[in-house]
């Protein structure tokens, strides 16, 4: 076999075989295949497509290229969650205490922002002290004795993505279906739980700009997940305005603890609810849809959530009071608010430009190496369909930096203020799970 | 501009600007555009395609990556004439010396033969003592005196095609009609003739495998050459056989001087006289087919082709007593007669399997290091239509090695004897030119 012979096949529109797929991933992560021979087949298949049975054996090609994670000393129904990216994404820190107060076991790796995204591992190193290193024993000594931790991906898992990410980084072959649900579920699989929710977002602030894109991948992901016997669904919410008002490190961070004290932004709330709700029907802990909801808005009332990350902060070296007390936290040098220059309806967000404002103020990475300002970020004081009279704040930006003037000035044109009213957007808009025994996907509307 | 943006506008189908084509090409002949982004890009075009425009771009940019050379110290119409390759093709050898006894001036620049096709400096370089190395002045200075000089291509002509060829060579992206267009008619545009001749061969023992593949290729090029203002022709030729009877440098020296003494195959033969009618229609030295053709045979009846290519070997320090006695060459160490397991017609060739043959047996090139015994080579001993009786000779194989007799036993394999009666298949079906004030194209069928 040699890979000529594999790249002249998907050049001309024919499957690849699993010993085909097998000897790329192998040889590439060996260096026998060059950077230069797998670009042309990346666009190969971004341009030709694979089938389902192609991108199932590329996710396994995939996961088996590093450490498959053993979360058998962990006891009870694990589950993972994983959001596709967005702005103002701060789930994980919310979510995770909420479902472990109700008995899910949250075994969790999280990754770093860069460009318009943050990361979860970001957000709470914001807090001081927190830890994203544990060695596998004390992980698994943590889920089991508080129901959650969120660790760095190890350096071992999935070794042929992180090859092939930054290769189709630069070569333009990010925005392929097969190529990101291989991506997503190897990386997946290999974390080793056994239900795992996605969040597939769509529109201006995620990689998926249609609800219909969202939908094929989040479709693709699902039956990969049921190939491999693990029970995944997928929901599918939009990123047409930040998730939440607070984009930035610590901002989030004190969002996800006021919204655990029952304190937090209705949209955000309501995406750890519904998400939550999925997450405890998936791991068999609730038939009931509803009644896990008002389980789960019952761990923030009574405090346990709260109780939860507390000790889950302070069992991976976290300060915990700051979290008690935000006013320890370091503040930005720089505050500016951007006022609203006519009256009507707030009817759209850039919302990348918000993501992108956001890194440029100091809060992400725009290169791996940058260094990020915790304390920076942004704080939206109005969201989609809040009506605005001229001279409103729109937003406040948090920085320390002082040359972001033209950032600054810019920022205005990142909103869209119209005379017609519009509906306050639904949160999550489907979840999408697979019967297999039917062979077919089913589709909840929420 | 960046390389990104512009794979992305070749991924989703969009023409590039000629600025992208000059910013790709000018970068990555500077080391600034990575070999894995070239590749990328190659496949989207291999993939999508190229508009006329963007080919005639192309071509441009590739030509002034390098040195243009400047034929204007010649006196008189320069023509040039390329062939895509084939087994066999020893038609420079006589074709030049012929077209340049009736005036025309050829300044040609060869290149080396690879994998299963041979190259006219490996044949010339047989002849003892043959330099394919001339100074620029000598080498005018010899087109202007004898009429005819075939060097090496200098290497700063199209830096760009080394690169990409390279790449393209390692990337399954060679079979492109726009890139394979685009880097034949800069090398050909660089090499500063007026007037184009180009063979475009199809077949079992070309690059294009059907008629009209080679049809569609031979109108990019001929419509380029129109583009640049010079008079470029194609003629459509089939290498389902091998051209004349002889494979092998020394052999086919051998079958050029042959034909030039009026004793060559008739195919071979043919294609002489009637690439060498276009080429003199094209510098307008003729106006009738016919009349040219008839004063091609004289050329060889009266022995002034035969005389110009002894000049031109010894004026490039070739020892021309081997090309008068034939018995001074060195004879390969074994000889293998291939026999006809059958009777029958011959009704096929396996022509790239007698090309790779040869190249096993001494006479090429697996890889560019790889030194050739100028002696190998195979003699056909039938060509297609021919009537075969079991036992008769259907080839001789020559070669140096010990360690081919697998080789050697597999290769009756590449003929097909039938009991049906084919006939001789033409030599040169059809010559493609552009009418550039009809904007059409004009086929003449043989």
């Amino acid at each position: 076999m040699d890979i000529l012979e594999i790249i002249e096949s998907k050049k001309n529109k024919r499957a690849l075989s699993k010993e085909q797929i097998n000897y790329w991933i192998e040889e590439y992560c060996k260096g026998n295949i060059k950077d230069y021979q797998s670009s042309a087949l990346l666009m190969a298949i971004r341009l030709n497509g694979m089938e389902k049975r192609e991108i199932f054996n590329l996710t396994e090609a995939m996961m088996n290229s590093g450490d498959i994670i053993d979360l058998s000393p962990i006891d009870g129904v694990k589950c993972d969650k994983h959001s596709t990216g967005g702005v103002g994404d701060k789930t994980s820190l919310a979510l995770c205490p909420m479902v472990a107060a109700l008995g899910i076991k949250v075994a969790k790796m999280s990754g770093r922002g860069l460009g318009f995204t943050g990361g979860t591992l970001d957000k709470l190193e914001s807090i001081p002290g927190f830890s994203i290193l544990l060695s596998p024993e004390k992980f698994v000594q943590s889920v089991n004795s508080i129901g959650m931790s969120i660790i760095g991906q190890s350096d071992n898992l999935v070794l042929a993505d992180k090859k092939l990410y930054a290769l189709r980084d630069v070569t333009g072959t990010v925005d392929s279906i097969p190529l990101i649900a291989s991506s997503i579920m190897s990386k997946k699989l290999a974390a080793g739980c056994n239900c795992i929710l996605l969040d597939v977002k769509y529109g201006s602030g995620a990689f998926m700009r249609t609800k219909a894109d969202a939908e094929e991948l989040a479709k693709v992901m699902v039956e990969i997940g049921c190939h491999f016997k693990r029970d995944v669904r997928a929901e599918i919410t939009s990123m047409n305005q930040p998730l939440g008002l607070a984009v930035g490190n610590i901002l989030e961070v004190q969002e996800a603890v006021n919204t655990l004290l029952g304190k937090g932004p209705k949209d955000f709330t309501e995406l750890c609810l519904s998400s939550g709700a999925t997450m405890l029907l998936q791991a068999k802990l609730y038939d009931d849809r509803e009644k896990a909801r008002k389980d789960l808005l019952e761990t923030i009332t009574s405090g346990k959530a709260y109780e939860i990350f507390l000790k889950f902060v302070e069992n991976q070296g976290g300060d915990i009071r700051y979290i008690k007390d935000f006013s320890l936290f370091p503040k930005a040098e720089y505050k500016h608010e951007i006022k609203a220059d006519r009256s009507g309806y707030l009817t759209a967000f850039d919302t990348m430009g918000v993501g992108l404002l956001s890194m440029h103020l100091g809060a992400g990475r725009e290169t791996k190496e940058d260094v990020i300002d915790y304390d920076a970020g942004i704080i939206l004081n109005k969201k989609l369909g809040d009506q605005v009279s001229k001279g409103d704040v729109l937003m406040t930006l948090y920085t320390d930096r002082c040359n972001v003037e033209d950032k600054v000035s810019s920022a205005k044109n990142l909103v869209t203020i119209s005379d017609e009213m519009i509906l306050e957007p639904k949160v999550v808009e489907e979840v999408i799970s697979y019967d297999d025994k039917e062979k077919k996907f089913i589709i909840e509307e929420e």
